[in-house]
């Protein structure tokens, strides 16, 4: 029996862990850290450095590449869903080899498991293939919390509804329909650029809790270009980035309808 | 000047406590502990717990009586907007008395100051009325993650959005249009009982964090009645309740349209 701990870490700065992520990394015997190609070797050494900070040395680390996805598939999903096969092989490679009588593997998931990760589908894809496999989470801070913290705004409006959604439903959709608050994660680009920016304000976030975060918030007409400008200069010289923002419009009414 | 820290302090679990919190509450001169009245003393008991644990006894804890919101106000939000402007004249007093000269005040929020919580407009208030209030949001785990978390499932399915709402709004805008995962918080009954359950699956939890915690996961159909029992015996049994759940239709295309 494999016990799979699903560690959320928050989104990079080593204080984001809680108490219950540092017993769960203790418990374990075996940890996978993820290696995402040069541009984000960042990211796979704040794991290391999680795990310098908290374990003694008992749990065996194990660095693996993470499969690449196939931008070009001609449907999103499916190139996704290639994708979460590919990386379920790897996880079951890993854990056959280093784990052969069964135990306790952790995984450090980016802010957190619940969302927009593909831990728990990859978990389940292991099942499904008849791993005995039994799964905990451990939640850790999302970005969106992380967000609205750093920009000190509450999430929602007074007793109103918030949409999270990403990049890609945002240019599909426009503006939700009688909600006034959306977050959008996962956005590749500037998905708020297909919006009339008219009684819209943005608070925008690139690299939250890291050393070189960045914060812009303002109306969207005058902020919008100027995000546009500081996130693709920022990508530039960090050779990647990682951003969200919360959209909030005052063109509906407080406690708004749906 | 006054320097407000406002501290998520997770769902009823210490160790949902994130290191940056306890550093937070470390730094603080003065901690305010709401007290809720007799049947939620279980929620102070824990503010208690979690200072007792991290504090080395230099900040002055400071309870009061949190002022009663007025249900029966002829309007919700502006019964909402009353009680909002009591507890910020408390909260004036209190500072004005224990920290006559400025200083570092630290109030410790269930769950995540961000997400219908109501510090950050109290503080608002302070700043509006000329307090020179500097406020910093340290974010804590939400009972949204931990929902997911103690159910070991994605917030999102692939791609797509979500909704964060509260019974009211469901009870008023019945499922929205396109979206397939609804969150609902703060609601004070079953105000999933409104909707047609055919393709829902609900995934409940009260207490979450807590010894006590109770956990129901299955087709709205058959599983509402029963969340509907347990909910008023578990009610009635501890003489408060702090529950939430995510419904999933399964009519709505992976990835779905909004």
């Amino acid at each position: 029996m494999i016990e799979l701990m699903l560690i959320g870490i928050g989104t990079g700065n080593p204080e984001h862990l809680t108490l219950q992520a540092i017993a769960a990394l203790k418990r374990a015997e075996l940890i996978l850290i993820p290696r995402k190609g040069a541009d984000k070797t960042e990211l796979a050494e704040l794991r290391r450095q999680v795990c310098a900070t908290h374990l003694d040395g008992r749990a065996r680390l194990v660095e693996f590449d993470l499969p690449v996805r196939d931008a070009a598939a001609p449907r999103y999903l499916d190139g996704v869903q290639a994708w979460h096969a590919a990386i379920a092989a790897v996880w079951a490679e890993q854990i056959a080899t280093c784990l052969p009588e069964g135990g306790r593997v952790a995984l450090l998931v980016w802010g957190d498991p619940s969302l927009y990760d593909s831990s728990l589908r990859i978990a389940e894809r292991l099942q499904a293939a008849g791993m005995a496999l039994r799964v905990e989470v451990i939640p850790g801070l999302s970005s969106v919390q992380l967000l609205t913290a750093a920009h000190a705004i509450p999430l929602n409006t007074l007793g109103a509804s918030v949409l999270i959604t990403t990049g890609r439903q945002l240019r599909a959709g426009g503006w939700p329909a009688g909600l006034d608050t959306v977050v959008v994660l996962l956005d590749g680009g500037c998905a708020f650029e297909v919006l009339p920016p008219e009684g819209i304000d943005i608070y925008w976030a690139a690299y939250l809790g890291m050393p070189q975060q960045l914060l812009l918030a303002g109306p969207l007409a005058s902020t919008g270009p100027r995000i546009a400008a500081l996130r693709a200069a920022a990508r530039e010289e960090q050779g990647w980035i990682m951003d969200s923002y919360l959209l909030r419009s005052s063109a509906v009414a407080p406690g708004g309808l749906r």
